[in-house]
């Protein structure tokens, strides 16, 4: 088959998959398209887990049978019974004849097994095609699989002098309603949101997800919450904040030697999940370590809405893998709060980034940076 | 002829009377074309000063008779004898039988004499039309003729953390090339370049334009130099500063009671146009009174090249019409300079910004805002 027919196809299986982007946490957003004859005879995607796999759903909804079609799938097909029974078995067994994939399974144990599945019972095996596409599904899937961490945006709302609150603290509302709203699809997108404590203090947000269902390309019953992580070095969380309810499905990352043993029974008592961490170099909980933790529970795409000191610290950890920054049409004065804590004393020491978008919200301007990072190896 | 057919051969005007954006201070840009049974038969647009107005160079670039056919002029054609004869007269002469205008003359004064010359000819007379694209070519001639002030536009260079130096002072370059190739097309289309004495001894720039003349659409052997304008309260400018030549077309505003006599005479001798300002309640040179004086001058568009203290204090005084900003990929930290130095107090004293334009260049982002003042009367 032609290359631009398996592109189109490709496209519609990434379309599908994205159907899922709210809801497939932990698993990978996946989407799968069955042709025959050139006619589309059954699509499908993953919606959330303990429910079928792309492939399943897709030889569920098929028109006719699948004897002799082509599968196209956005990840290759997964070889191991999990949940449910390997998806490459199934497609052998519907009868499929060739497989068309976007990207190799990320977990590098696992890669190409699900191919070789596929190979060993005389299916032809194309790909990948339209990776790029493919691995913009699951950055954070990707990045757990790869790197045992997870994808980390930070979030930050400024103006156009980079200021993010008055020098007394006041700041609602720097950007506008259609700005808040896309920071709501961010976090429905998230598998955990992460913050400090002193935002929590502060500010006392629920940090919940309310999007409007329609908003939600599939399952618009039901809104699924992101775990909320507060870093909160002396367990000083009051235990009436609002990030702790409704559902409790919360954890706090501590320094085990300077809480209060009252104060942690207490939040024990309301089942939130309370984690000891070392500190750093730097004499804070160590960032990294509290990612890998998260990536080790799941954890796919992670947001950080907080102020300018840990976002400043996460930079300087060599932890951000995109910088969200909404900027309002207001200048606040160069007595007002700066954007990120990082005291940088000469150019070279600047964070160089990578601009991926810019695009108009309402009156506010979304950017989105990838940082630069000089070495790798070194900050992370 | 149908409205469409109007707006067809004015916004062709519009093209034309652009060729003259670099050249034509201190007069509009201009553009003309005569159009007969539906052919344009002459084009023509205003070069600069002493050239002949754009009715004037279209009627002679003439391929038949205009006789019976419709001029398109994008500002109403003058009355009076200056330089050179009216050129309503002149469409009269040359046996026009319409006139389709963009806008009416801005000086209240004279506004709608041309036409009414035309109409007493009985040409008919048609318009405005176009009236926000033709009163987008001259804000500075417009403003000029309407408030005895020139257009100001404040250009800033910046990180995504709105800095603009680290603490040190080190700042080159923030942004790329084609953000710095950008700024000389801006200062390619101004009458006048304002900068502070702090900015002169700093960085010892010469403010001159410096364009490919491919990038000028017309006139490609000579660049005109905008007027540059220094404020400097105790005229501290050293004799030997860039900004000084070559062309010796600059201007320095200071106060008479804080200068050296001796120092005065230096520049005197160089020939240095030094002009004694007062000053305004903040103890600082009047800036109304400064620009107000450039546009009695014939200074149309002022380009301000200043540090944060100077862009503050041009905000503060509701004096600008337009901020420029270059945003380059980059954050310099919390320690770095300020965008500007404007120190608010509240939400309620943030400046509010209407966006007008946004763009990619280079590797920057090229932003531009119109301030919106609560109380123009009360500011200015």
């Amino acid at each position: 088959m032609a290359q631009q027919n398996h592109q189109t196809y490709m496209a519609r299986a990434v379309q599908l998959a994205r159907k899922g982007l709210y809801t497939t946490h932990p698993n990978p957003r996946v989407g799968c398209v069955i042709v025959k004859n050139d006619q589309v005879i059954g699509e499908g995607f993953h919606l959330k887990t303990g429910e079928g796999h792309a492939e399943v759903q897709a030889l569920a909804n098929l028109t006719e049978s699948a004897s002799g079609a082509t599968a196209y799938v956005t990840l290759e097909p997964c070889s191991h019974h999990g949940r449910t029974p390997p998806c490459a078995g199934v497609l052998i067994k519907a009868g499929v004849t060739s497989v068309v994939y976007g990207m190799q399974d990320p977990n590098p144990e696992v890669a190409g097994n699900g191919l070789k599945m596929l190979e060993q019972a005389s299916i032809e095996v194309i790909g990948p095609v339209m990776e790029a596409e493919c691995r913009g599904l699951n950055p954070g899937f990707i990045k757990r699989m790869e790197e045992g961490l997870p994808f980390i945006r930070v979030k930050l709302a400024m103006s156009v002098d980079g200021r993010t609150a008055m020098e007394s603290g006041e700041s609602q509302w720097i950007t506008g309603p259609a700005a808040r709203q896309d920071v709501q699809r961010l976090r429905a997108q998230s598998s955990a949101i992460v913050t400090g404590i002193g935002s929590v203090i502060v500010d006392n947000p629920s940090m919940t997800v309310r999007i409007d269902p329609n908003d939600q390309e599939a399952d618009t019953k039901t809104v699924r919450q992101p775990l909320r992580v507060i870093l909160d070095t002396a367990l000083s969380i009051p235990p009436e904040s609002k990030i702790l309810y409704p559902t409790n499905e919360v954890l706090v990352f501590c320094d085990e030697e300077e809480i209060e043993p009252d104060h942690l029974k207490t939040l024990q008592k309301k089942k939130v999940d309370v984690r000891f961490l070392p500190l750093a170099d730097d004499g804070r909980l160590d960032l990294v370590e509290a990612m890998g933790q998260l990536a080790d529970d799941g954890i796919n795409e992670v947001l950080v809405e907080t102020g300018a000191v840990l976002a400043g610290a996460f930079l300087d950890a060599g932890l951000v893998d995109e910088l969200v920054i909404y900027m309002a049409p207001k200048l606040l004065g160069s007595e007002a709060r700066p954007l990120v804590s990082l005291p940088l004393e000469s150019m070279s020491d600047a964070v160089d980034l990578h601009l991926l978008d810019m695009t108009k919200v309402g009156q506010d301007i979304k950017l989105v940076y990838q940082p630069q990072y000089r070495d790798e190896g070194e900050d992370a």
